[in-house]
């Protein structure tokens, strides 16, 4: 059969951050969703060229402007400032142009506007909060083809540039994730012990339920370390209340692999969300309150339940352990598998770069 | 008489940071060197574009992405992150290039990879001490055309590369600074309250040499405080020993003029200490410590003195009282005028660009 005009193989660029290796070792949500992208792009015969870390180990074409992860150089105080680094990454990728169809930007979004020198079409993956100076780019360029990764994301995008952001929600590579078919020993909670994050009420809620609860992660910065001595750490009680510290990658999946449900009951708008995703893909069910992605993340009655305050979260934690383990998975797969993920960046880079 | 290639008009971009107005109101010492770098070129004929906050006031025509200076809006809270601006000032410079000769960057080292991109010659000034990043972006990047302030700014840059890189002292337009006949009253210290600044040892050759010193600036971070707080503030008595907090620049003019000697004992490698030329500007010798760009700036016997120890600078503060503040602002003007900056800059445009 021939190949259709659709079906020819592109030239991608890939710009991943370079605080991690790709794939990284431990930390480095972005890292890792480069590598699923970059690995199932090349299986499907795209040639991919990836800007990323020296050490990085790919399917794709590594270019580098540093042979180390900069979190790890910088730790060993060969390098200081990592905005050096990572505009001449981007810099050269964009210089490398005539290469590409299309350069598929991941790294920090203030460097953006160099994009406008590009001799080839750039997509870029939003990846946090949106800020006013983020909003400010927006808004000037125009000729950026920017990506969300949820709909909450760019909520506050006045609708005529919003309804140009398509939003293509994040994925994992399921076979990562071995399914534990439960049922689970405690409530589990995962994130920064911020405020934002609220570990604090996940634990009235395990406690309204009367189920015990393993808080894993760590205050990031003095604020949170603050809000952590004074409002969590008083509740450890290393039995009804256990604390484990930060997970590397490797633990996390266990860890969340044993829980009967993880509590996601943060206080803001975030924008993702990637643990409730591994969460179900371990088959754990999630339990979270109605705040940034989390409607367009978990399905109440198949992969969770959302409340609109800890009582109600409390009170759906029966519910949850009700849920069919192996059915949150199915689920989570059909809707955030990175091979979903890659069809629809696929499509759009196809829409990007037009008949060739 | 016919106009000569040498002699036709340019058209220049010059790439201002964006944190003060060009000229700046108050603080904002390269937005001050952009502004004499301008009017002086385009009082030469010049076709000059000036990249730099909306509210810059000079003779080029300005092309701004933001009304008015960071600083001023990161304090009512319209923008968080000054690289978002920056980096799109001088992305937008880029993309105009084929309306100029070349383009004069002045703005954040870190950016300047994207000079690469640029269909024109760019020309950077460096304006800082340089990082370990900053000297791996110097050989990395050969094709764009670095200038230091100092030889002692570029000491530490392999000879190969240093060669390479042009030094174009610094210079003050002496319209700006009134000569004063003096004698003076006191010895003066201005600049941040920081070990590396050396208020302290400031204060001790005033002791010595049985004068009185007047101490002007401030601590810039947590450190230069508990610096001031443990060493400074308990030797400042308001007599023999005075401090005057933070001056602006109409208050440092006088200040300098009413001084005997500026004391100047860096206890690091300042890559060039503008105030020791706007001392000089108002007729005030300047007494120096051996490190830097000092050397380059202080002619022993004539603008002022350089010791190698406290003691030695104490034991000239008498020779610097004898010297003619005439011919010290007579010499400085001579070495460090801003039109002799302008036209180095000048003859560096020119031999960047090329016959056309």
């Amino acid at each position: 059969m021939m190949q259709t005009e659709s079906e020819k193989p592109l030239r991608i660029a890939q710009v991943a951050p370079l605080w991690a290796r790709v794939p990284p070792v431990d930390y480095g949500g972005t890292e890792l969703r480069v590598f699923w992208l970059t690995q199932e792009l090349v299986k499907r015969g795209h040639d991919v060229t990836l800007f990323a870390s020296g050490d990085s180990q790919t399917f794709a074409r590594v270019k580098s402007v540093y042979p180390r992860a900069l979190l790890d150089a910088m730790g060993h105080g060969y390098a200081l400032n990592y905005a050096h680094y990572a505009n001449a990454s981007f810099a050269e990728a964009i210089r490398a142009g005539a290469s590409f169809d299309l350069i598929h930007c991941h790294s920090e979004l203030e460097h953006t506007p160099f994009a406008i020198l590009s001799s080839v079409p750039v997509i870029y993956s939003l990846r946090t909060a949106l800020s006013v100076d983020d909003h400010w780019l927006l808004r000037r360029y125009t000729e950026i083809v920017f990506v969300a990764m949820s709909h909450s994301q760019i909520r506050k995008v006045p609708e005529d540039r919003r309804k140009e952001i398509p939003v293509i929600h994040n994925g994992c590579n399921f076979e990562d994730y071995v399914f534990s078919p439960g049922p689970g020993r405690y409530l589990a909670f995962l994130g920064r012990m911020g405020r934002n994050k609220n570990p604090l009420g996940a634990i009235a809620v395990a406690r309204a339920s009367e189920m015990p609860i393993v808080l894993a992660g760590q205050p990031q910065d003095r604020s949170e370390q603050a809000y952590f001595d004074k409002e969590i750490r008083p509740l450890i009680d290393g039995d009804r209340v256990r604390y484990i510290g930060p997970v590397g990658r490797a633990h996390k999946t266990a860890f969340l692999r044993d829980a009967a449900a993880l509590l996601f009951p943060i206080q803001w708008e975030e924008p993702f969300g990637l643990v409730m995703i591994e969460a179900m893909a371990v088959g754990t069910p999630v339990l979270a309150s109605r705040r940034g992605s989390v409607p367009e993340v978990v399905d109440p009655g198949i992969t969770g339940f959302i409340g609109d305050s800890l009582e109600e979260m409390a009170a759906l934690v029966p519910e949850a352990l009700k849920l069919d383990r192996c059915r949150v998975r199915e689920h989570a797969r059909e809707r955030f598998s990175h091979t979903r993920m890659v069809d629809e960046y696929v499509r759009l880079y196809r829409s990007v770069v037009g008949p060739r």
